[in-house]
């Protein structure tokens, strides 16, 4: 069958993390969509740079003509960020019939509706859902399997800069600045932070979601917004003691037949599941008049993330070109085919004997182990004088189950043992 | 343009959410899709039994054949549970070229394989968004925003019986039985709570996800398994002393070449997303190879819940039907062309003074703040001795930020207060 042939604009980040996933995984693609994508062209500003990926030396090119005139190609991925030339190019490309993936933020949260229009116009789609949460399928999410849904809210920690800095302020009790600067060296925050600690990042993120949720077209502009930066020390640990977490929340929500779409740092109980977000990570968190509660969870971006949900919405297209229903048979071409066996690997376990209270039990135990070769992590022993049965309870370093059961066997004979009261797996 | 045609087979708890959320929610589903759903007959056993839902009494059948047999119907909607005879209805369903969408984990761990292929054959689609996870979007993930990656771990609490029970157990010290019995009070376990205890259920399940993932199928009954019936409340505090969490996980794992699938109670770090998974709610945690570490959570089980991930296949299958896009270009149709204004509403707030450390301050804003209608959940006044600047906090009722504005102007203009250092929303 033919391949799905694709352009890539812009080799940055994102661009190169595409182009590394797809390489990585091109068994699992190709099998998965019964056919290949197949990288035709690559637009760059200058094709002669050095660069760390490898690619065959004509599928570069700093000629954008290249592209939008080739018949061949069937999906534009923009990839390069900011309004110009970005927007042009995705205009472009769909005027020339061609289906379009980006993960442009900027772009979609200002051009959307015309885009979104252009492309029923000429029969193809404009997916793009890397522009909001990075890997996190918020839009895929909001719009398929959501979609019998009204929505009553949508609160996501959208920008991974802001949510770093205030659980390092939070965690480490570091101020603003020092947090920023640690963020900095993470390379989780810009040289220039601005569009992120000042929430304009955000706010686009919450102009693209407001759509998808609720249908409304609410320019970024028109969000108000307040950033973190003048949040303090102090406001952190007064909002502790009350039981509250701060974090930096993009809030979609309706009230009747009026909304309020706002970006600003919220107090946030420490049991919303929202509060547990940390560090780098980005999460959505969705009411919905039938599936309730829902939270989406994981890496808001990064080239490998961003790049995953970039692929997800290129091999979407891939199946509709290809015909094939969304939700295909996975794998049924045998990609898993080399696989042996099923087995159950490492673990740390937790042990807990019920003893007889007398010297040595714990030396005999621990040695039985030992000759067994598990190496014991933690022990814990607290029973009252005088009882005939007291726990003992160890956790193990990873072993084999065949090796902890051999050695389960042998302390079983012991007559200091009452019983193996219980075994479970320590999660890796 | 003509309605997507579609029979419910049962009209038990699920059955009775599908017909409920679509009858709610009929102008959005009606506007995204473009076209209704027409939910033409409903398979019971007994037509004349007494229900709470109102329904034409045409759409009632007790005769499968009516169905089966019905050229016009587009979409049949399996929701009986169980083996038989929701298998053979599925199978002959197919057969007669007629979609399928199932909420039922038992015939699709069992027979999945099966009735993949015949779908195939028959060129008709067959999907069970709803048999995992309930609302969560867990296999649609999978196969479409996730598809680019190779997957090296899912790991779910997927039964929401034994979550609340393990939950109870852990907050409050509960026994096993005692929690049982709360959670049979409340709903969340059947009267015969065996295959939810016991593994059965989230074996089916994760026989489903390892399909979904890894293209492998296993059979539940080849899945090593063990339920929670033998934690006991000693457990649960030594895993908490040594910083653990004990959850029943549904794991499926890459190790190399080989997998390792099992259902166990098993000891998770307390800073792992899993851990505060708590009471009824279900989540699902995979590791992939591109995106990294996500985690969708929600609610695993409940008329609604899972009517909605019924119903999000069901409409999936009415875009390709009418060829559209399945990420369409929500609400064009303007479903919310009602809606009237962006406001802010109503919210609790965190405000930060810093005043003169001088007696009547709290008194004086307190004042000022009753009198414009504002009062005071909680108040923090924290100060050395002599400074000249000393916080004072306060968190607010629930208020219009335009009553605050006013109440902060008539306290900026006192001498006793040096700043308003801070005010921030307090989420809802």
């Amino acid at each position: 069958m033919n391949d799905i042939k694709v352009a890539i604009l812009g080799l940055g980040n994102v661009g190169s993390g595409v182009w590394e996933i797809l390489h990585k995984n091109q068994r699992k693609v190709d099998s998965y969509l019964g056919r290949s994508i197949d990288v035709k062209k690559v637009l760059v500003s200058d094709v002669n740079k050095k660069r760390d990926i490898e690619m065959p030396a004509e599928v570069l090119t700093d000629d954008i003509a290249e592209i939008l005139e080739n018949k061949d190609i069937q999906v534009v991925v923009e990839l390069m960020g900011g309004l110009e030339p970005a927007y042009s190019y995705i205009k472009a490309a769909l005027k020339n019939k061609k289906h379009v993936v980006t993960a442009n933020k900027a772009v979609i949260a200002t051009y959307g509706k015309e885009l979104r229009e252009l492309a029923d116009e000429n029969e193809v789609e404009i997916r793009y859902e890397a522009s909001v949460g990075g890997g996190i399928p918020i839009i895929n999410t909001l719009m398929q399997s959501l979609s019998a849904n009204k929505f009553d809210e949508i609160v996501g920690i959208v920008n991974g800069t802001t949510n770093y800095i205030l659980t390092q302020m939070t965690a480490e009790g570091m101020d603003f600045d020092e947090a920023l600067k640690l963020a900095q060296e993470k390379g989780f925050a810009e040289s220039d932070p601005t569009s992120d600690i000042e929430g304009e990042d955000a706010a686009f993120k919450l102009s693209i979601l407001s759509y998808i949720a609720f249908g409304i077209e609410v320019s970024p502009q028109d969000i108000p917004r307040e950033g973190i930066t003048r949040i303090s020390k102090e406001d952190i640990d007064y909002a502790k003691q009350l039981g509250y977490i701060i974090k930096l929340l993009a809030t979609a929500r309706r009230n009747n037949k009026t909304f309020e779409f706002h970006v600003h740092p919220v107090l946030l109980k420490k049991d919303h599941p929202l509060a547990s977000v940390n560090n780098e990570f980005n999460a959505l968190f969705v009411k919905g008049n039938a599936v309730g509660e829902l939270m989406l969870y994981g890496k808001g971006a990064g080239s490998m993330p961003t790049g995953s949900a970039v692929l997800g919405d290129v091999m979407e297209i891939g199946k509709r070109i290809s015909e094939k229903p969304s939700v295909s048979h996975a794998n049924k071409n045998g990609y898993m085919s080399s696989l042996i066996s099923v087995g159950e690997g490492l673990s740390e376990y937790y042990i807990r004997f019920q003893v007889k209270d007398q010297p040595g039990v714990l030396g005999n135990i621990a040695t039985i182990m030992g000759e067994n070769g598990i190496s014991l992590k933690s022990v814990v022993q607290r029973g009252k004088p005088g009882e005939k049965s007291v726990p003992l309870v160890f956790i193990t370093h990873a072993v084999e189950r065949k090796n902890l059961d051999k050695a389960l066997d042998e302390i079983q004979e012991s007559e200091m043992i009452n019983e193996v009261a219980s075994i479970m797996k320590v999660k890796r």
